[in-house]
């Protein structure tokens, strides 16, 4: 009989304003003496000092290397992941995506913790222990380990471009589509959902969907969104996959980012696809609707001038990606559905082209 | 260097309506096969047969015994927990928190999967690894194991008198005081505040609060309820205390348990209690008023009759509850401000006599 | 499909000569600042001034209370246990199995670590998650802990008397018998066999049975005795049963503790027992037999005088005192083949009367 | 304050005769459905069909695919994880420590159990949580997972040449001096010794060379071999750290590899380096002396032609190979005295040329 279940959760958690300069002491309090630190593309000239010397600050906080790398493919990043110094008991990431996701990966590899700083969160991957890497050539993703430390300053969140919050938002709104089509899953026996992860799935979206606020770029809120986007990084843990995070919509976005050259950021075409799905799963899309419009969402990526093609051929595309689920779009009708709706929808007529 | 956190949550998770049939399918299909049911006072008669028939139905699970038990005194408690039959491999426990803490209990001692099927949800109880147990004739809270399972049938929570689900409300809305308290002992270096708990125990009660609904009866506002309820028990959990989820306003609570003769359900008394510290802490004050408002809880409690000269002594009692916590409440000039709002606030006025 | 195995190991484990004035650095050493001590009966007066003083001559550490207490009755020992201050992060208990199973259970019941300083080690327990306590009346193997530390110093159990030292052996020799009995069980489809459990539990007696020494009180001989205790008591744990550690020889003792008025100690009665199983499954006596008589156990045995009659009677109770097993002694030919052995081995014709 | 010290150990620990026909019993009773299996050179032909076999038979357990591949070079190792089938839910190694380390890594990047087949056992690989890969052109020490199932068929070792029996002695052996070289670190306050670990390195030991034995190739002797390799992995994870199973003496060997054109199997220097070592530390030399001499270690060596030479460049790079660490090796002096022992010491003077 298998116990109570087990799971990891971040033992640093700090998320509120101007507190780069506090990382070396919340990285000391937790008991780490030697660290490593790796900067994303431009990332050093605009925090590196700051942050650096908060950690040299520290009596019992040694700062062993720097490194300025982001480069996510396997064949580069695994030989480099075993040359940080011996020494090393904690693996610090600062900026965006990528090199989260390369700290994180040389970090696993090397059973060591690590400590997440993301500069802008248009995604969850900043508190996932999952990572996407380029692989023989592919986005893949593969395992690694929860993150031990998460530092969000939301003053850096602040002063990012707006198109990461309104991916970060895209991305939180997906929970409401990726839960439904989990227990659709279920329900035709393709899957069980974990009814833990699928609550604080939920929960994660509906705490920021229902709370008041006067505009996107205030604290209260983007630390809601933050909180909202680390619990769903906590979801997917306890479920050991990304179900609970990510269902049809997602496909899309993976479908598009095969599709297109330039593909938009990963929130921005998770939320298009979420409201579409919404739509198709005819599942609360009038709080789907109401948040993105309210947030200003659609009218941002109106502004981008997304193509309905690209949509309808991601759309059909999209089951292929992961063949082994079983979701809405996994069923013809629903793609039908789904490319009907691209072009009778008032709002996807108005924010597609 | 302590490694990432590891938490225990449910294995089994099930909230919804008219399930009460599916207990014993829920609890094969986490693979045991042999328990035992406790059934608090009058439940058996409402439930029991219902259950028990889920349960005799499976082919791989056996109702080894049934009980009528919720005695909660340690000496009978005890003794008892040894005599159940050595093939346990679950203790469910049936009803409210009396058999619940019963049954935790006797599962803890065995170190055996405890399940949890609340009848009423008036506290957090039935999702936490705390017992309140009396011991040597005093409620006191002990320590035990998280609950294996948690099944909550909506159509019986909406069956039982509204005065459980009001103790619910009560119990949820306390978290903002809560963990404020837990805040204010951290910047007086009386505690450190576990930042991810911190931020469950705020999610769980931001989803209900902002949620709309038309009557709190209704299966969506329900469930949000119990779900919240969960989440509190998990931030316990998370931070190894009841800080994150019990500050000030429980503080109040356990002084009028003890100072009278029948006192209110808790969670009725900590509602009360916590709007009463939001106006002492000047913090969210208006959110409290509002949900406490429309959700009838005041309307509810002004048919009580609760006396302000009992909340009076319990302010002055309250900090000696736990001399070893530092709340808004164990500072003197804070429990003045509150016997005065006593007096003053219009609501506090219009709901004690 | 379940993951890798994971089990608890003491975080403390130091066994040398004259270590008792160290006690209070090792548990400082581990990061615990408040403990209370438990003595057993007459322990005070012999090391209590030496612990003591190793305890409050640390910096960072506390003695909040000390106790001579050792009563195993749950009536008596579960409401003190909830006596104790609640600053105590740890419990230590130092004495015999009385108290050791005491301050376990104390500890257990409020989720801390347990400290176990035997002062004599005549089985098991001072390293086994079990505890033995009096319930109703009977005396009940029941759940708790792995301990946290286990701090023996040689010196003191030199000095117990050499009965103590003698049943440790009793205890340890068992494993051999106890195995067999379980792979005997296994191959009846009547258990599961852990098999590192088994192995761990083969290797703590094979390494003492085939260890050199001139007498057994020398500190190598004695070291060597504690270890395998310990390991003894790692395999239960890893087993979840006490089966890798006690098979039909423990059934034998235990059904003479109910028969006799004044039964010998546990290791005595086990290890004479376990020659006896060791003929009956005709396995590894030779080594049973040259192992009690080198280390002088069977002489010491002749100078009790124990009875034949009650071994009789003990091998027909024994099957009864645990029904849920199937060990050689569960089977009628083997228990008239071990009384037969009583009357016709030489061994056995010796030391009984 | 840390709580009780949690350790992995395989679930699956089987060690017996001809057992590579039950493979796919064990892994099926383990709850697993679908594996992968990776064969070393040559090893397909000597066992493959046998063990394909066995798992095609079982009703509930899937062979998704097989490969030859014992690259342990990083960068081709790395992408082959990722092809493994995505329904895969473990993975099988078979053959010597190349595919072991192979199919460790493996596993360990797609947080699979892994399952550890050894047809040799020449050293403790098959049963720890390290692995030893060739990344940027140099053997390197990587952590990966501890083995979930660990499967040695003792008719297979048997026909193994008979160097790998007397590497994997020389690998056992060297415990007593590794141990003894962490304590000596210890008291130098360059490292802490874990007690338990350190005890299980030694029950692990003198558990095979207490042990009387006709042959070494007997079943009995075998079996205690693969145990206390077994442990010797147990133990460093326990330490998470190769300090019980590894010191001074494996330093030796690993400057002889990278010294040597053609080294020999690391056990077979290792067990030399021992003797060697213990003579420095003048410590159980005898045992060591006996063990190898009586086992036939010894002989075999000398029919090897090692040369002083090598031993002398050997001992002179030992301490840079890990220079973090305090062996006897890294005191000038005692490099000295076993360069001069090389010359005087009558048993190396006979095995090495």
């Amino acid at each position: 009989m298998n116990a109570v279940h087990r799971i990891e959760i971040p033992s640093i958690l700090e998320v509120n304003n101007n507190i780069l300069g506090s990382v070396g002491a919340y990285i000391e309090r937790a008991g780490i003496n030697n660290v490593v630190v790796l900067f994303g593309e431009g990332i050093r000239d605009l925090f590196g000092e700051k942050i650096m010397e908060s950690i040299l600050s520290r009596k019992s906080l040694n700062l062993l290397e720097t490194y300025d790398y982001d480069d996510i493919k396997l064949e580069n990043l695994m030989p480099k992941a075993f040359t940080i110094p011996y020494k090393t008991d904690a693996v610090v990431g600062v900026g965006g995506g990528k090199v989260l996701d390369a700290a994180k990966y040389i970090a696993f590899l090397n059973k060591l913790p690590f400590i997440s700083i993301p500069t802008s969160t248009s995604n969850d991957g900043f508190s996932s222990s999952g990572c996407s890497l380029i692989i023989n050539g592919r986005r893949t993703s593969v395992h690694a380990s929860m993150p031990f430390g998460i530092i969000v300053d939301l003053d850096v969140l602040k002063n990012a471009p707006m198109k990461f919050i309104y991916s970060g938002l895209g991305d939180i709104i997906s929970k409401i589509t990726a839960v439904y089509d989990w227990y659709f899953e279920e329900s035709n026996n393709a899957a069980k959902v974990d009814d833990f992860a699928a609550m604080l799935a939920k929960k994660s979206v509906n705490s920021i969907v229902r709370m008041p606020y006067t505009q996107i770029t205030e604290n209260f809120f983007l630390k809601e969104m933050v909180d909202s986007l680390t619990m769903s990084g906590i979801a997917m843990q306890i479920a050991d996959s990304s179900a609970p995070a990510s269902g049809s919509e997602h496909l899309i976005s993976h479908a598009l980012d095969k599709l297109l050259e330039n593909p938009q950021l990963h929130g921005i075409q998770v939320g298009i696809a979420t409201y579409l799905m919404s739509r198709v799963q005819e599942h609360r899309y009038e709080r789907v609707e109401k948040f993105l419009t309210d947030t200003g969402f659609f009218a941002f990526v109106e502004t981008l001038k997304m193509k309905v093609e690209d949509f309808q051929k991601a759309i059909d595309l999209a089951p292929s990606i992961k063949p082994n689920r079983y979701t809405y779009l996994h069923v013809p009708e629903n793609r039908e559905k789904a490319k009907v709706l691209l072009k009778s929808d008032n709002i996807l007529k108005r924010i597609l082209v």
